[in-house]
C-alpha cells in the first residue's frame, strides 16, 4: 500500500525536466529566534508558485504517458480536476507544458483572480456550485463526456509521489535533518514528504502543522479514521480540505505528530518570514513554521527542514 | 581619481567574510514580459536586507583596520553617520559585527520602526532636526567629541568600493551581461556598480533608473554639475538624496545613461516582482526594473543584470 522507495525515485526522475529544484534558504535571525537550525525548502519559487506543480506534473505524466510519451488520444482527452486553489493552476500549467488539455471545475464563487490565473495557464474552466458534491458531479460529467482522466488534488497516489520530490531534493542536500515540518491540508504534501523522509532521511521525523480551526488531521491521528471540519475559519485557505483514503494510510503510518496553531500564530509567523527572509509565502506555508515556534523548546539545537508550500497570496488582501 | 581594478578586488576580498554572496534569480515570466534575459542580483537577501551592508562594512574596515585589525582605540572611538534609512542600520550592524561603536544621527521625525531597527543592531542614536544642515552639524559635533570617524552613506570612496562588490559577484558568475541596471539615489550604488562593470564586464554598460520626481542625477549628466531636487514626492524613499563630489565623477565617466520612470511604473514594477518572483523588494529596487520595462524595445534579447538594492519595506504601509 505504502509507495516504495523505487516509486519515489522514479517520480523524481520523471518530474525533473518540468519543475525547479527549488532553493533552500536559511536565516540566522530565525535560527536564533527558534533555537533550531532551519532549512526552508522554498516551493514558493516553484513554477506557478507552489509545490502542487510537482504532483500535477507527475500525475499527468503517469496518466497520459503509459509508453513514455503522451499519446495523441490522451492529449486530446486531457485531464480534469476540481479545485479553487493552487492545484487548479498547477494542473493547467503542467498540462500546457505537456501539450495536454486540462478541464478545471471551479466553484462559481471562486475569486476572479484565481479564475484568471487558471485561464492564463490555458485551463478550461467549468463553473459549479460550491458544495463538494456539486464539484465532484461536474468533474464526473466532464470525465464521461470527454474521456479525460480525473486527478484529485491531494488524494491521488501519483500526486503524492510527485509531491514527495520536494523533500527528496531537500534531503539530498541536507541528509542529516532531524525533522521535516509541512503544513497539513488535504494531506497530499505531508504524505509525500513522509515518504521521502522515510526513504532518504537518517533518523528523521515528519511533523505536520495545522490550524486549530481546521484540525481534522490532528483528530484523524487520534481516532484512526478520517475526520472532517465543521467550520473552516482559518486564514490558511489552502488547509481547509480533509484527508482521503489514499493519503491517510501513509500519514497514519509515517507522520510522527501534528502540532496545532492559533490564527494569530500563523499571521505572526508569516510576517516574520516576510520581514526577515524577504520572501513571500502563503499563510498555509507559515503554519509549519508557526508549529515549530509554538513548541520551540523541544526542537532546540535540532536541524529542521520546513517545507514552504507556496507563495500565491492576494497582495490586496493581506492579514497585516 | 577613479578607483582602480585592484582597489575593487581588494574590497571584494575585504568584505567577503562579513557579507552574503547574494543569489541571482531569474523569472521566465518577467523575461517573456520584457523580451530581455534578466538576472536579478538580490541584495534584499543581504544582511540587514540591503546592499548598504557592503559599503558600510568596507568603510569601517578601512577606517578602523589600518593594520589589518581593529585597534582598541578605533573600536572605542567608533564611526558616525547621518541617515534615516538603510545605511543607519547597515552601519550599526557592520559596526556591531566588528566590535566597533556606531553613532547614528537620525532626524527626530524618522519613523519609530527605523529607530527601533537601528537600536536592535546596537547603533547609538542621536536625534537632530530633519534638515541636511542640522544633521551634518550634529554628526560633526559627535565626531569632534568622540573621535569617531565620519562615514557618509553614499559619497565616500570606501563605501562606493564596498558597494561595487555586488556587481562584481554578479559579473563573476555572469560575465556576458550586456547591461547592468541600478536605481540612483545618493549615487553610491551606481558608482560602485559602474566600477565593477568597467573592470569585470565584457562590453557591458551601466544604466541608472530614477524617478521623474527626483531626477537630479539625470539632470547632473545633462548639465555636468551636481543638481538638486526641489521636491521629493516619490514612493522610492531611498532615492531622495543627491549625488556628491566623490561619486559624481565616477558616474559622469562610467554611467551610460539614466532612464526616468513615473511613480505608477515603479508601483507596477514592484508588484510584478512581488507577485511573480515571490520576493520582497523595496520601491527603490523596483525603479531599476521599471526603467528596463519602460524602454524594453531597446533591450530585446539582451542579457540584463538588475541590482535589487534591498527589501526593507513597511508591510503595514504598502502602495498596493
Amino acid at each position: 500500500m505504502i509507495p516504495t522507495k523505487q516509486e519515489v525515485e522514479a517520480a523524481c526522475e520523471r518530474v525533473k525536466p518540468y519543475v525547479h529544484n527549488t532553493p533552500v534558504l536559511k536565516s540566522s535571525f530565525l535560527n536564533e529566534l527558534s533555537g533550531a537550525e532551519i532549512f526552508f525548502k522554498c516551493e514558493n519559487f516553484q513554477k506557478m508558485g507552489a509545490f502542487k506543480m510537482r504532483g500535477a506534473t507527475n500525475a499527468i505524466l503517469q496518466a497520459c504517458l503509459p509508453n513514455g510519451q503522451v499519446s495523441d488520444e490522451q492529449k486530446k482527452n486531457g485531464v480534469v480536476t476540481h479545485s479553487s486553489g493552487n492545484f487548479a493552476q498547477a494542473l493547467s500549467l503542467a498540462a500546457k507544458n505537456l501539450g495536454v488539455k486540462a478541464y478545471i471545475v471551479m466553484p462559481e464563487n471562486a475569486p476572479q483572480v484565481k479564475k484568471e490565473a487558471v485561464k492564463g495557464y490555458g485551463g478550461i474552466i467549468t463553473e459549479s456550485e460550491s458544495t463538494p458534491i456539486a464539484r465532484e458531479t461536474e468533474a464526473e460529467r466532464i470525465q464521461k463526456e470527454t474521456g479525460a482522466t480525473f486527478i484529485h488534488p491531494s488524494n491521488d497516489r501519483n500526486v503524492i509521489l510527485g509531491n514527495a520530490t520536494s523533500a527528496a531534493e531537500l534531503l539530498q542536500t541536507h541528509p542529516d535533518l532531524d525533522y521535516v515540518f509541512t503544513p497539513v491540508g488535504g494531506g497530499g504534501l505531508i504524505a509525500g514528504t513522509a515518504l521521502s523522509v522515510k526513504y532518504f532521511g537518517t533518523d528523521c521525523k515528519t511533523i505536520g502543522g495545522e490550524p486549530f480551526e481546521v484540525d481534522d488531521a490532528f483528530r484523524c491521528l487520534e481516532s484512526g479514521k478520517i475526520e472532517f471540519n465543521e467550520t473552516t475559519n482559518t486564514i490558511a485557505d489552502g488547509l481547509k480540505t480533509f484527508l482521503g483514503d489514499v493519503n491517510f494510510p501513509i500519514i497514519k503510518e509515517l507522520v510522527s505528530e501534528i502540532i496545532r496553531v492559533e490564527e494569530t500564530e500563523i499571521i505572526s509567523a508569516m510576517k516574520l518570514i516576510w520581514e526577515r527572509m524577504k520572501i513571500i509565502v502563503e499563510p498555509s506555508s507559515a503554519v509549519a513554521f508557526a508549529a515549530l515556534l509554538r513548541e520551540k523548546e523541544r526542537f532546540k539545537n535540532k536541524k529542521v527542514g520546513i517545507l514552504i508550500s507556496g507563495g500565491n497570496v492576494d497582495l490586496m488582501n493581506l492579514p497585516f
